[in-house]
């Protein structure tokens, strides 16, 4: 203890006064980062065990060991702040061998890992090269993203990350492979778990986010801000023991798959597990595997275990009390944090068995209490309900883009709290992690019981991925290109000039894909319909009227691609989302209901319906008195969209040139009178370099 | 024949002083062709011989009826000249049934045609309809391609074509369809074939193609100029006559496959013709059918066939002779034309059997003499060697863009010289027609006797329709979009520009594609290699450095196409292009041959190379010293073109963004010094509206 508390180290603050004072203390940080990640490898009993593979989907430790080291100077090159590799080989086989965020699926590829003396020999350089950045780069305060001493600060707390993921893995090492450290000493006290009992808290509003100007370190996920509304529930005072959880294990829940989850279910058959994974069984007796020994099992420790089982406990549990029981959501758990005032780095000592601060294992779960709820942080990670996603306003750093958006994906939850071994960013309020829900690491939970069976989680507004939607996104939400304005407010706000007897009630966004027509429209309508036949497109209209964002990535270059958000409010439509009403419908087959417009709109939908002509013979039906039909399109037939013998135009009739201008006066002229025809461009863009430039032509016409 | 001579005409001048004048002139050439043309259907015995297929793959003479009637409402509506429709119904029927140019492969759909009566009362109402087009239109002197006047032309001539191809319809109508009618008289004259002989020709030199200026109506196909040089011939005195073709007859030429043409062959094989198409034999006799008689056949009238019988004759000739016998080609016969200095309409009588100044059908071949040689013009249309092209210069008439167009396909020769139906237009010097060559119409020839058994035609200038390929020639010779450069003209203008100390003798355009750029570094280096992996791109470059032109159709809308010519006078390379050498070749596997460069210029290659690090490993040994290597590119990787593994960049290496230019430095900055680094906007047309627009980057690399 005394000596594991001599390295115990806060997260340095990015403001200051003295830029020198500042080089020193990152130096500093830096140097105990190493110290102490190298004080981990110590616990290695040869160099034989880094090579073993205690996870067959797991690098074995020399990855992680050179890993940490390569990562500053990927970092650094990627930043221009260094020029010069230290060793192209490692820096390639210690880059990245796992999808990190996924943390599955090791590619199977042969490694011929370097010797445990070359691996330290190259760290060592590393820590040279860093200790020279630190003291040459340019530096004024506070630290931002942009400057090159975050980029040291986003190496450091990245090997801090690999400290508490390296100790899970040596965790599932064979104890042959390890010695005791003095550094390293779990918590000697054990006992009976205490009874577990619920305390009451009381709905509130709160919002979730560090601040951008916060004075520490973040990760890009951490960011944004969001605001939520927490009703009313029932908090479990103890995370849940070894002792409590047993009495789920002896019940037969890892027997029972009716108490799973569907994903737990099958997760269950998979693994064939029949009890945490650290824990095993002896002669009847239970044991539990900490980092360096294995003991019996500690009733009153925390448990741990993945999502999936604490799930399964919260449905036994459920099925004992006849109540509703389940996870914490990120917001409920911040609640809770709330009661607790300090954060590190400014507290004298943590208010919970985090940072190295205690012990090197968990403790007892009525160790540290505020207010007779216990562990608000600390001792092991909290599994949230919440599966991770960034909060309005996330941005990515742009040299660590896939650190978090890979896991918006509604697989990976939010864990939060820390463990005994979450050290620097890792140990803050704000700090958010997130795994895939099956994942092991020092992870247990606390249980709520509300007031009703439904979980206040709102689906992942993960990236739009999809290329063809990512660029209607764009397109619509995104930046202009060549000094095109934004096509689909552009259209609106020509045909209201070119209209000045439109009426203004209702109007129908015909095609509307991903929306944003609609939403101008709303600025002047009192209500718009906004119809897209296509679901893909329209539930992002759809998702940003109820959520107020959506998000897509759109390629940049090869598979590279950039991460760009769209807000209601950022767009000035915040307070307008009520008059839109965003619908799946087909054009030539409209439900009766879409009727009574005084404008329809139809942005560049012509060419893409099976059978334009059905619908424009039909469309004056859904017009009021006087009201307007204005259609814009570029004419690009196609006959993935529109059998060629339903085409407008642009075909030869009886042997003569005959234009989709020919084919739409054909068929509108009895009931309509053409008003106006233009040009209006718009640029869609399909890589950083590559777009397409099109102009269309807008067609008014008002109902005869 | 005196009746017929009463209603002879010409073709009226586009000249004059009076305008009044001219109106008058053009409506009584325009009532004078219809009278003449229902003159012909009046040879008909009744309505029924109006619906009889004389040839299943043509409509019935009701359609031809009636079309030439419509074709003047559907152009005038095209013109936006007239803008109601008499009968929307009967003026599609009537459209075009066929594709006419290719004069084959009716379409099977039925048809419900109107009465005779129905179809004279609709073309009274054309009649008058366009009577008052003439009144009305606005009218000035000369009358040039953009005048109503020319439209009304257009119709009467387009009309004067279908009396001829009517006529040859009604000569396949069982004769008892057909009644005697005094105005189509036939030559009553018949006799012993002339011994036929022949008359050599000097070399000379001539230009084709109708002036612009020329001062009578012309289609599309006749105007441009195109100069050739023309070897000395013989030249046979007569058109073949029925009697010197019947040797070749009776010497079983039509059961000799192996005199005829591959093509030939295949036509005899499907037709089982054993005699021409207007031949028959009764009782060992043999008889020709006429416009509206059969007659024993007229041993001194010129034989009437297609161009392949006239092959398989001239073969069977060349066997016997020991000689190379074949038809002349279209200059050959343009030569001949020459001895003959009048024209239609300056002659006061044919000097010919055309023009309907003589007779009604054939004559004897010996009655039209010019200094030993017979037939210069009229008779029968003499089949030449040549298969159509546009004359550089070429131009479509916008409103009958097809009138041509698909007869540059090499498989359509040219005939000269018009029959004795010939009027109007066709019976002009330039005046000049294309069937497939299997095709019959009132057409025969006259053989060549030459020294050698090339036959002097070019390869025909089809326009490529490949839509990739008439994007790129869009691109590199077209028009420019957006305001945006000429981009292979603005590469070679701006790599000029950065590198002052270039030396300028060798230089090599590396993925030339069609080629412009090689012909710009040809105004600056004294040898330009252009090479492209594509030889459906390179053989553009090459036909331009041949030829002088080459042609393109670019998609507008839908299915219209815009045609489009480039040409080296126009784009001012002509002189340079002995410097320019285009070949097929591999970037990645180039033959040792190319090297010795100051310059190689990759205009947007690397990304469409299958390895391009293998290319760019190697790129130095085919520098001079102190040479450039340009590269251009918008780094579009696509794994169709570059498996993912090849990708330079655009990717994750080691986890992290890894850029083409990133990836650019890593493989050439050992043998190069990377000069320079900026973008070049491009613009690819798609459609009329739809525009490729493209940032691409320029890196410019310095051999060390």
């Amino acid at each position: 203890m005394e000596q594991l508390a001599r390295i115990v180290t806060k997260t340095p603050l990015l403001t200051g006064t003295s830029v020198d004072a500042k080089r020193e203390e990152l130096r500093r940080y830096f140097h105990q980062t190493c110290d102490l990640y190298e004080a981990l490898f110590d616990c290695l009993s040869g160099d034989e065990a880094f090579y073993i593979r205690a996870e067959p989907l797991r690098h074995p430790l020399i990855f992680y060991f050179g890993h940490t080291a390569v990562f500053f100077i990927n970092k650094l090159m990627l930043g221009r702040y260094v020029t010069e590799r230290l060793d192209e080989r490692l820096e390639s086989m210690f880059a990245i061998g796992v999808d990190e965020m996924s943390w599955d699926d090791l590619d199977s590829a042969h490694y011929d890992w370097p010797t445990v003396a070359q691996t330290r020999s190259y760290r060592r350089r590393v820590r040279q090269r860093v200790d020279e950045v630190i003291s040459q780069m340019p530096l004024s305060l506070p630290i931002t993203p942009d400057s090159p001493a975050w980029v040291v600060l986003m190496g450091i707390e990245h090997e801090r990350i690999h400290l508490e993921t390296s100790s899970v893995i040596m965790r599932m090492l064979p104890l042959q492979y390890l010695r005791p450290h003095p550094l390293w000493t779990a918590c000697p006290d054990t006992g009976p778990a205490p009874a577990n009992g619920l305390l009451a808290v009381a709905g509130d509003s709160l919002t979730l986010g560090k601040p951008a100007d916060a004075n520490t370190y973040g990760w890009d996920n951490e960011y944004g801000r969001k605001t939520v509304e927490i009703q009313p529930f029932r908090v479990a005072r103890y995370l849940v023991s070894n002792g409590e959880f047993l009495a789920f294990v002896e019940a037969g829940g890892y027997r029972r798959p009716e108490l799973w989850t569907e994903e737990g279910a099958r997760w269950l058959a998979y693994s064939k597990a029949t009890m945490p994974r650290f824990w095993c069984r002896h002669h009847g007796e239970y044991y539990q595997r900490n980092l360096l020994q294995q003991v019996p099992l500690p009733h009153d420790w925390p448990v741990e275990v993945n999502y999936l089982e604490a799930k399964a406990f919260c449905h036994w549990k459920a099925e004992q009390s006849g109540t509703f029981v389940r996870l914490p959501t990120e917001a409920e758990w911040t609640l809770l944090r709330q009661r607790l005032k300090q954060d590190q780095p400014d507290w004298l000592r943590a208010p919970g068995n985090v940072n190295l601060e205690h012990y090197a294992s968990p403790c007892p779960v009525n160790r540290f209490e505020v207010d007779g709820i216990y562990d608000l942080l600390g001792n092991v990670w909290q599994w949230t309900e919440t599966p991770i996603d960034g909060f309005p306003g996330f941005e990515v750093h742009p040299l660590y883009d896939d650190f978090s958006t890979p896991t918006f994906d509604g697989r990976h939850n939010v864990f939060k709290g820390g463990s005994w071994i979450s050290t620097g960013n890792e140990a803050t309020r704000h700090s958010r992690y997130a795994f895939r829900r099956h994942f092991f690491q020092h992870a247990g939970f606390r249980y709520v019981e509300s007031d009703s069976d439904e979980v206040p989680v709102e689906p992942v507004n993960s990236y739009e991925t999809d290329e063809l939607v990512a660029q209607y996104l764009e397109f619509h939400y995104g930046a202009q290109y060549f000094g095109v304005a934004n096509y689909p407010v552009a259209c609106v706000d020509t045909l209201l000039a070119l209209i000045p007897d439109l009426n203004k009630a209702r109007a129908l966004d015909l095609g509307c894909s991903v929306g944003r027509a609609s939403l101008e429209l709303a600025r002047t309508f009192a209500q718009v319909d906004g119809i897209d036949f296509s679901a893909r497109f329209i539930q992002h209209g759809f998702q940003l009227k109820e959520t107020g964002q959506t998000r897509y990535a759109i390629p940049a270059e090869g598979e590279l691609v950039e991460f760009r958000e769209a807000s209601l409010v950022d767009l000035g439509y915040d307070g307008l989302e009520h008059r839109v009403n965003f619908v799946q419908g087909d054009a030539c087959n409209l439900k009766p209901c879409f009727t009574g417009y005084d404008l329809i709109f139809c942005g560049n939908l012509i060419d893409r319906l099976y059978d334009p002509a059905l619908f424009l013979g039909q469309v004056h039906e859904r017009l009021n008195e006087g009201g307007y039909l204005v259609l814009t399109s570029p004419y690009t037939w196609l006959t993935q969209y529109t059998p060629k013998e339903k085409w407008l135009g642009g075909i030869k009739i009886n042997g003569e040139n005959f234009t989709t201008l020919d084919g739409l006066k054909c068929i509108l002229d009895c009931r309509f009178e053409l008003v106006d025809v233009l040009d209006l461009p718009l640029v869609i863009r399909e890589t950083r370099r590559k777009f397409q430039h099109t102009i269309a032509e807008m067609t008014v016409w008002k109902l005869k």
